[in-house]
């Protein structure tokens, strides 16, 4: 039985992002990492699979479950799209709103690293699908929960980055209707209203 | 110098999905891939780096040269994802229209395979990135950039999904455009619409 040891993952993933952040991803070792937090080397593994996974680990499996639990509370006529961000919404509140320092920094070290770039799309296409799964068990049809599920990863990826750069204090809430907002007003935007089209 | 191989590139793709499908992307060698195709394994390596490439190389160089050409070429006031729009049926004119059969079969092929799904969302998101320069290019801001490149993305992703499963004859440029018109359906549907929205 592991000693009860308060906050580990917590304190296991702060010593990371500053290990990562002063001498980069490759060059930490797992070793670094738990004598920074604290902790031992077996703690370490108590919670994470490897070391990449303490940049993933338990806020995507929290992330995705408070999404899709969100999705399959929201009323039943409200349409696809909004249900996907009520849930981003629902989420943010949840894992992220707290840890905006640590979210800003995980991503930088993230974009630097090919590897982590890689995982991460794993991630968030295995997101994808379990949003889109949550709309078909609301009765949305295929191809339009697939539609809603990466329309709304656009309004995720655009909100994420907007909070994790603004020094506006605004919350990932309000980020993520106004990326909503955004992508309608780029979507809904047509050559007619422009003056130079070819074709009018 | 090697020899002129009329279509080497084509010959050897249609022999590795053939393979690929008889026997599985694992099981399936550069020799025989090779040999299926009636050339040597040295004209494999003329053309692909590895077992992999056969199925991302030359097509997504193409796919990535004709959509921001064309981007590029679009009337300066043509709206953002618009023209993202008309540099993707650019390409499915130019790449993958006359290659139905090939796209379908690949599709089965990549998505049956971690390791191929993981390198087509890596040149997804490098299309991605390489349509949101083009966009700024135009003088299109950052933010709306990325927004625009990523949602057109997705209209590319819906296009490809119905035009590879859909036995109508349609062209990929029509499904591109019915995309469109799905994503901005999507998009606009909003809350008041619906008669459920406990907020109303």
């Amino acid at each position: 039985m592991p000693r009860w040891e308060p906050d580990a993952v917590g304190r296991l993933q702060a010593a990371a992002l500053d290990l990562f952040a002063e001498q980069g991803f490759e060059r930490t070792t797992i070793e670094e990492i738990s004598r920074r937090a604290g902790l031992s080397k077996r703690s370490f593994f108590n919670h994470f699979g490897d070391k990449r996974e303490v940049l993933f680990g338990p806020v995507s499996e929290m992330q995705r479950e408070t999404v899709t639990r969100e999705i399959a509370a929201c009323p039943g006529t409200l349409p696809p799209l909004e249900a996907v961000v009520r849930g981003l919404q629902a989420a943010a509140d949840a894992v992220f709103e707290a840890r905006r320092d640590a979210a800003a920094r995980r991503r930088d070290i993230v974009e630097a690293n090919p590897e982590l770039r890689e995982r991460e799309l794993r991630k968030q296409a295995a997101l994808t699908d379990a949003i889109a799964a949550a709309l078909r068990a609301r009765g949305v049809d295929p191809d339009t929960a697939l539609l809603s599920a990466h329309a709304g990863m656009v309004v995720h990826r655009t909100a994420m980055r907007r909070w994790t750069r603004s020094t506006d204090g605004r919350s990932l809430r309000d980020h993520l209707s106004d990326a909503l907002n955004a992508l309608r007003a780029t979507a809904a935007q047509t050559a007619g209203q422009g003056d130079a089209d070819e074709a009018s």
